[in-house]
């Protein structure tokens, strides 16, 4: 069921190229670290835990390109890969999780000869990759739970299988209330600016036959107080140590929305979508994007030239919208300082 | 400083093809009956005040058609037309309003001759276009004095220039503002699927020099909270007795997001859009678009094909998540039935 969103060959990193969906279904090898960097930027591989994988296999495929047995400069050159990859996209914690993770491994082996360093890096890669399969997994137990048999649910962006290695976090959710027998619709949210809602949930939904209606982000009020949603599921991209939560802009907008219409609004991510460094959402960096992406549609204009735009990526949630953080180690409620560090400590 | 949104030319209803703004200013003559129908439907002509002069006009192109001097069967084919009007957009109720006042006159005067009949219905269409202009500016004059020195707005869809005969409703209040000498800048948003903010709000703004900042949708909620936002004025298409006002979809929303942040919320309309006739806003007709409005870029799918899609024109905003209504009465306040009929009998 999942679809094959990002996979090391040995010599390349294959991704789908998201941007060409749903109308084009095509892989792309990304042979060196600066295609792949061009990809991350331009969305053609997203979603925080893919992000991560991506991040983990950029760095085995820049350390094909180092010459010699000296393991000081090996060590030296994955650090200058980490501190690179980690300019692509500043929001998504789990690709510096990740980056931070082959670092320190590299660091923690640098009496190692060269071989062995790539061995150990190569498998702690993979690790990555196969411990997300996992995790997506163990999130859809969890969180399938909360979807009730003839449910009406809601999502924003995609965080599924295009956002992960296996079937997603918050549309893992839902593969795992299918799978468990239980009917139920979703609403999509298209996601202004570049569609994700449109061109990737509801393509995955409908290939694994879920039942979807797709909406445009402002009509998400009136769904809620007209066709009665029963829940919201949507993924993150960097959760505070405080339960605040970044994630795709819109985020905000629905969680306000599902409090005042009453509907329970949960975060669906793992472990490595969390910062414990940072206390509250304020210090989360938003990446802000070009202008072109709200002002054009592909090459044609769709808003007078020269016209100001303001286009953040991404906004917080406060923890105080959120009903819930379903992990891979269960759904964490209440208070969420004190229980995310039990969880994740 | 009007744009010329809508005029009768005699021989034609010539209006401004919205559709191809801003890229390109085409003026399109209609030059029957049919023609002008079509450009109601397909929102070349659009915005409640502009429909209520588009459908008087149109009575006008299509009696131009009438031979023969029997005058109850001139009264008869006025009424069939204004039936046949009414079924081109079912939610603005100036549309209707401007339809009835066509039909009632003409059986009013059904006893005198053809030509008669014709001057008559002219000279009433004719006022109605003219009133429309004195109204926006009436409507200005109230509202200028909410735009505080320095405010920041913000206005959904668009109710300006290219909605009415003048300087429009929500933008008339802040281009009342501005001949006040306010300054003050304005987040547009661009109003999915079709896009009126960017394409026509941000273009009407630029032209008359206000500072204008386009958003998607789903980014009002974190401008409000993050960048300060003193107030909102919307347009209306049609509002009930009771003050529950139906407009362009994602206005509800807005006003939910405007309760949450403490922001006032500001509905600016004309006599000509209430319905008294209608208690609720559960009475209005809300208008159901064609999926691919969704689902389509011009003619390049952005979503999976036969994906379903909801797609309401227009969402209805309760009383009492509105500050007040700016009509060319003065602004009225809460309790809303009891000021309605007050101020508007």
């Amino acid at each position: 069921m999942p679809v094959d969103t990002i996979r090391w060959t040995g010599k390349s990193v294959r991704i789908i190229d998201q941007t060409l969906l749903p109308n084009k279904l095509v892989y792309l090898d990304c042979r060196d670290v600066e295609t792949l960097w061009q990809a991350i930027r331009e969305l053609k591989v997203r979603g925080a835990p893919a992000l991560g994988i991506a991040a983990a296999y950029g760095v085995m495929l820049a350390v094909r390109r180092f010459k010699g047995s000296d393991s000081a400069a090996f060590v030296r050159y994955v650090c200058d890969i980490c501190d690179y990859i980690g300019r692509s996209r500043p929001t998504a914690v789990n690709l510096f999780n990740a980056l931070n993770q082959m670092r320190q491994l590299a660091l923690n082996n640098i009496d190692k000869p060269v071989v062995i360093l790539r061995a150990v890096l190569e498998s702690e890669a993979n690790a990555i990759y196969e411990e997300d399969r996992a995790v997506c997994r163990a999130m859809g137990r969890h969180g399938a739970g909360l979807i009730k048999n003839g449910a009406t649910v809601m999502t924003v962006c995609n965080a599924g299988g295009l956002a992960t290695a296996d079937y997603g976090t918050a549309l893992g959710v839902m593969y795992a209330a299918k799978e468990a027998g239980k009917k139920f619709k979703v609403y999509a949210l298209e996601t202004r600016p570049l569609l994700q809602g449109a061109r990737l949930t509801a393509w995955e939904l409908m290939k694994n036959r879920i039942d979807v209606t797709l909406i445009c982000d402002n009509m998400a009020a009136t769904v809620m107080r007209d066709k009665g949603v029963d829940i919201i599921f949507t993924g993150a991209d960097r959760i505070a140590a405080n339960g605040d939560a970044a994630n795709k802009i819109g985020t905000y907008m629905l969680a306000v929305l599902a409090k005042h219409h009453g509907i329970p609004f949960y975060v669906v991510a793992p472990r490595t979508t969390f910062d414990l460094k940072i206390a509250t959402g304020r210090d989360i960096p938003i990446e802000e994007r070009a202008a072109e992406e709200v002002t054009h549609f592909g090459l044609r204009p769709t808003a007078p030239k020269g016209v100001k735009v303001f286009n953040p990526a991404f906004d917080v949630t406060p923890n105080k919208l959120i009903s819930g953080i379903v992990t891979e180690y269960g759904v964490i409620g209440k208070p969420f300082t004190v229980n995310i560090l039990k969880n994740m400590s």
